[in-house]
């Protein structure tokens, strides 16, 4: 993509009313404009690096055996009544009326119509277990929307909701999606700690958070410090895992076996994901039953996975940034390279951007080229502040003899080298 | 994909209240489940078929210069207010109050929230032309909806807007877009038309909607016969094509200077695309300026681009299908190829299946592996209603010979063969 032809939006200026800075930041990139409280448009770059999340968690829940469908965002309030949370949710949710006047609302989360296109379709434990994710915009009317898409009202969410025929099938259920959470987290370059959770109005006894480490997270987590060393092992240990000690704000408050101080880490976290088994709760309330092989009638064991999409490209920001911008892990970068020209009226300097260009897009890199008549100081501000992993800056001096510099945004390191080799570690 | 693991509940008996076949298509082959009226779930087959069909747009979008954004479902009431559409839209918008009492909308189309993104963020010719193009659920609240999602109310729209600075720049955009529509359907295998036709509420004077040619089609449509030679052709010369008599309806019945009859094929369309110009409409009812080179402001010229992604795929059903089912063109598709196993407690047959099946999945080939217990008779039934374009028969009288056969749905022509060659075909 040439940066003349693209729809970059940059601001100077650092926006008043963003408090956080992968808020300011997401703004000032061009990543995301506001519509009104707590909605968001998402521009080309802020869209990209939205898609790329998205596909990573959709391979990672596509090999652990989860089956994607799209429920509507609009849901009959029939089924809220059946299951006895349509007074229950209270004012976050954003009830509609249609032109007959029948009661409806924007989804703020699915397990209410999943649980109906269960009963509808799958009869017998020959079809368990099952996982059904979708990847769906979801609306919650936040009373003060805040930082940008973190507390956004219309967000991006992946939920996945699990059925089995008995507790310990749904026990594995749960266990293969919290690990399958740690390989998607660990994907995208982010640290993130597991914490046994309560499970709010959803209800349930087993139920963990995952928070991304950061000081701006609005909960306050506390985690055994060894914690840190298991999960930075290839292959985890679950089992192993959860027996260590790890809780976010009240639940630790209300524990009764606390760790003494010493031996825990206190920090602030932002929660990019949930998982939750709550057992029959649905299945009776709606009365969704399969046959077990003795022909008899089970209420299938549930649980329910959700990891909030829009809200991780804050988190990884939060997680990656310096005071010139966004350093993007490569797994989620919108490009991965950009080609700075630093001198646009200099043929030689053209000329090599244009071939490096060239080359980088028939091996399908995806570059950001700054063709732009700016100035140095302008097109190197631009690259750092939106992150792009790697930079090629091409300049006369070095067109002459034919080199170019090499420069990776994580450390700033600079390496003069021919574009040969510059395309050999891109590629 | 093995069946067994899979989520498709295939129906058979013909569902009573599906007046179409694609609509008795779609349920009977497990793609989609009604939630509500005219609002459907989308179960993995159907899913797949609209990821693709998604895809193919979103590539010729991308070749043409679009540049892919994202708005959101929810749109303030103010913006239709200020373009003057709020009151005119009538009881089709679903509107929406929030917590706070402030109006807002689920929307039917961007046409106000885009001009909004532009006018805060293009301020110099030096930006444009720009199309900006985004695939989001719309809502449009129809009194009757039906057909399944042929006429839905929650549907899946592609939307694009171009802005340009003179009307010739505009006629480019637009004669671009117009171009792509006649890309994208081809890729899709349907033949389509491109009809004069009305601009509606949205005004404006230079629109044609993409009408696919099918009995079913809401509208009636009459076009020149040569038409459909012209449209074959691989190049299409668009200046010619234009010229051409092509109308829908009202537009027929009011044009003055109709073809005589027997230059005229009539036919019934669906319509699935629809590009319009309307010039400076919005750009002057939202204060919409950017600088000319002089330092004048001028208003950009727009004009709007429209395909209807969950349509699309009953659409495509409609134009491909016989008694037994659903007949996919290659690229649209939900898997590529289907693996029938004709006894699965015969070793030497389930072994060859085996074999072929991961073979075929190291290749990324899409398959979907019939493994089930069933009968011969319901995995031919199956195989057939889900349209898959290519099917490997194997049994054990084939097995011991070390062949399987090779079905092309289209033509329902069996080859025997062995694997290496059938992995070569469809490779």
């Amino acid at each position: 993509m040439k940066l003349s032809q693209y729809f970059l939006p940059l601001l100077k200026e650092t926006p008043n009313d963003a408090q956080i800075v992968s808020h300011r930041l997401m703004l000032r990139a061009g990543m995301i404009r506001q519509l009104q409280s707590g909605i968001y448009n998402w521009l080309p770059l802020g869209l990209r690096v939205l898609k790329k999340i998205e596909t990573i968690i959709r391979d990672e829940m596509d090999k652990a055996g989860g089956l994607e469908i799209l429920m509507p965002t609009i849901q009959p309030a029939e089924l809220w009544q059946e299951s006895g949370r349509y007074d229950a949710y209270g004012k976050e949710m954003l009830r509609i009326k249609d032109r007959h006047e029948r009661e409806m609302l924007y989804g703020p989360t699915a397990e209410e119509v999943v649980s109906d296109i269960f009963r509808k379709n799958i009869k017998s434990y020959k079809d368990l277990p099952k996982n059904l994710y979708n990847i769906q915009w979801k609306f919650r009317d936040e009373i003060r929307p805040r930082f940008g898409v973190m507390r956004g009202r219309e967000f991006l969410m992946k939920d996945a909701y699990s059925f089995d025929m008995d507790f310990e099938s749904a026990k594995k259920s749960y266990d293969s999606m919290y690990k399958t959470y740690l390989k998607i987290f660990k994907r995208m370059g982010l640290k993130v700690i597991p914490v046994q959770a309560d499970s709010g109005a959803i209800g349930g006894n087993l139920s963990h958070e995952f928070q991304v480490l950061a000081q701006t997270g609005e909960s306050e987590i506390y985690y055994e410090k060894e914690l840190e060393t298991l999960l930075l092992q290839d292959e985890i240990d679950i089992e192993k895992l959860q027996k260590y000690y790890a809780a976010a704000d009240e639940k630790h408050e209300t524990q009764e076996n606390k760790l003494p101080p010493h031996k825990l880490n206190k920090t602030r976290g932002i929660e990019v994901g949930h998982v939750f088994y709550f057992g029959t709760k649905y299945s009776k309330a709606m009365n969704i039953t399969v046959k077990n092989n003795k022909g008899e009638d089970v209420f299938p064991e549930m649980g329910s996975y959700g990891i909030g999409v829009s809200r991780l490209v804050a988190a990884i920001i939060e997680a990656n940034h310096d005071e010139n911008g966004i350093i993007w892990p490569d797994s989620v970068a919108p490009f991965k390279v950009g080609i700075i020209n630093l001198k646009t009226n200099d043929e030689s300097s053209t000329k090599m951007c244009d071939e490096i260009y060239v080359k980088l897009r028939e091996k399908n890199i995806e570059v950001l080229y700054d063709d732009r008549e700016e100035s140095t100081g302008a097109k190197f501000a631009a690259q750092d502040l939106i992150g792009t992993p790697y930079q090629i800056i091409i300049g006369p001096r070095g067109a002459a003899v034919g080199k170019l510099e090499l420069k990776k945004r994580a450390t700033g390191e600079k390496v003069e080298m021919l574009p040969e080799m510059a395309l050999g570690k891109l590629v």
